[in-house]
């Protein structure tokens, strides 16, 4: 579900689970691992990729409405943990966000170090409210250290899907490039890291991020609840539904 | 003093004290009743509007100076339990800023969730230390919670007004309509949070807002030393040369 | 080292330590002592300026590369010293950034009220990790402060120098003006202050920068931290190669 390969010292994490990169459990324990793992292999860089067009439609809804309550209390923490091993990655991770990133496909790049977007009709966004999901608040909180709090707001209360321009502008994404860019210009990125001085960019880059790795400082107690959220009518009849449309949509 | 419309879910307050929709203590108790007293009644959000061309002038400073030491205190006490009831409002607030928006015309939005202002030769920003007053600190952490540190000092500091566009492009407001479309398309904006599942969108609002709610743990402290610097002499003497300066104007 | 100019109630601080504005340990101190005893001279506001495309170049690592241990340790807490008092001053400090302001250069315009750099072929930006140090994380902050969290971490780890209009763009500095209004045009923005009530300026100035004077609560701690990081091997050996090259390039 991962293609992995390597550009020197920077390796590429391409997701790979037809049609639309959808996170799944295991997806997203695997996803965890090779983060964790890339460090101890020597790797100096990560570039988190996705198909062109697909970047991740973030959760495997209709996949997720199968699962009974404890497999779905491990889907959250195991996305929690995948949050936690990207904003804590001792080495730099750029997010290729190759095309459509809704939902957990936004939240990924979101506790990356780069985010670079292909141009295109493309929509990116944290959805999650439009689907009866409220915001978990450790990925409010994230959004707020990414856009500042007057767009977290925004984007998060009223859960709009935007352009990649449109992303752009307000600093949901640092850069858009051509399609076929998005993934040398991320290795790009990550190679003028590796070219300065290693100890002084680790610590700097260590003091900059110290603000989003503490916010796992509180999770614990709001995993419970994100888990508990799930079970609600509302997010449960929301997401049956939208299953549904889509079901008839491809009938 | 407020004129009510209802428009479907959503409730217009629209401020109705002529010339200028000055803030007496009676308006500011009457606007704070209206805002507690919405979701009681069913409302699911509200516009705060004024006249066309006329947001609101801010606290009515000709009339507080006839005030004496008590009244004065109450009209502090009073004003800040307009901001707080604003930040905790349970239900989504867009302010329709139809004109002329200084001092406590530029505060009053920073406390809701959403800033529409009219097109036109209008003035916004938060002039306080213009005219004598120290901005309230719970406004200085509101305007850069807004806006960001940078642009909060220099707003802060230096109490400069501005035009729609300017305060567009620095945050300070988040959408400009043509005058005649204010008050419509806060209405719609209200409709479309309305439109999203609705405990999602409450329990992401509340999250993303719980900074803005925050601010008011700390308040009880500072609202003495605020009134009292009404009473300092710079406040006093440059505030009384403003209104014999207006006095003058109109004679 | 530094010339002082009154211009009324503003005293222009003008860096003079050819050929580029680096600071030593003596100019530090100085510069210290200018800024803590101008109030008590009744200056009222300060502007801090260079030399007419060398604004500063930062730290004189040649001359620093020859202190002992002690020295370099009186070098880094005199250099806390005047962030500090640029941070606490009781009155306003433009910085009047009149050319090529890389590392030190950028960052003690960071602590200042305004920055107004000169339109031109200079650069400007946090590169101390391009040179091997860490970015001591009172100055990590302070860009936060100045830029939000995305664009401080982005300078910071990868220390790019930009152009004036880059960094206008961003928020490094505050204006762009052509180079012979660089230090008439900060001097026009101070008494722009002083033109306002004084004492509601100076509350209001003092509660915006709180946040900003906070830094200092912890920074102890972290000094003897940036001390002893001085003399690492990487640190050591990028600055003297570093100096071996510009050396060569003169010769």
């Amino acid at each position: 579900m991962i293609v992995t390969t390597e550009h020197g010292a920077v390796r590429e994490l391409r997701l790979d689970r037809p049609p639309v990169n959808a996170l799944s459990t295991e997806l997203i324990i695997a996803l965890t691992r090779a983060v964790d793992s890339a460090p101890r292999d020597g790797v100096r860089a990560l570039v988190l990729s996705g198909a062109p067009g697909r970047f991740s439609a973030g959760l495997d809804v209709p996949l997720l409405l199968t699962l009974d309550r404890p497999a779905m209390a491990d889907l959250w923490r195991a996305l929690y943990d995948l949050l936690r091993a990207l904003a804590c990655s001792t080495i730099p991770i750029a997010a290729a966000i190759t095309g459509h990133a809704p939902a957990g496909g936004t939240v990924l790049p979101l506790f990356c170090d780069r985010r670079i977007m292909a141009r295109g009709d493309w929509k990116i966004g944290v959805n999650e409210v439009q689907v009866g999901i409220p915001l978990p608040p450790v990925i409010v909180l994230a959004l707020k250290r990414q856009v500042g709090a007057r767009h977290a707001e925004t984007l998060g209360v009223g859960g709009a899907l935007m352009s990649p321009l449109e992303a752009e502008k307000i600093g949901l994404v640092d850069e858009i490039m051509d399609p076929e860019s998005v993934v040398p210009r991320a290795i790009e990125w990550c190679n003028g890291l590796l070219a300065v001085p290693p100890h002084a960019m680790s610590v700097t880059r260590e003091k900059s991020r110290a603000d989003l790795v503490a916010l796992f400082d509180r999770v614990e107690s709001e995993i419970d609840e994100t888990i508990q959220s799930w079970w609600s009518e509302e997010t449960q009849g929301t997401l049956r539904s939208l299953v549904e449309r889509l079901a008839k949509k491809k009938a």
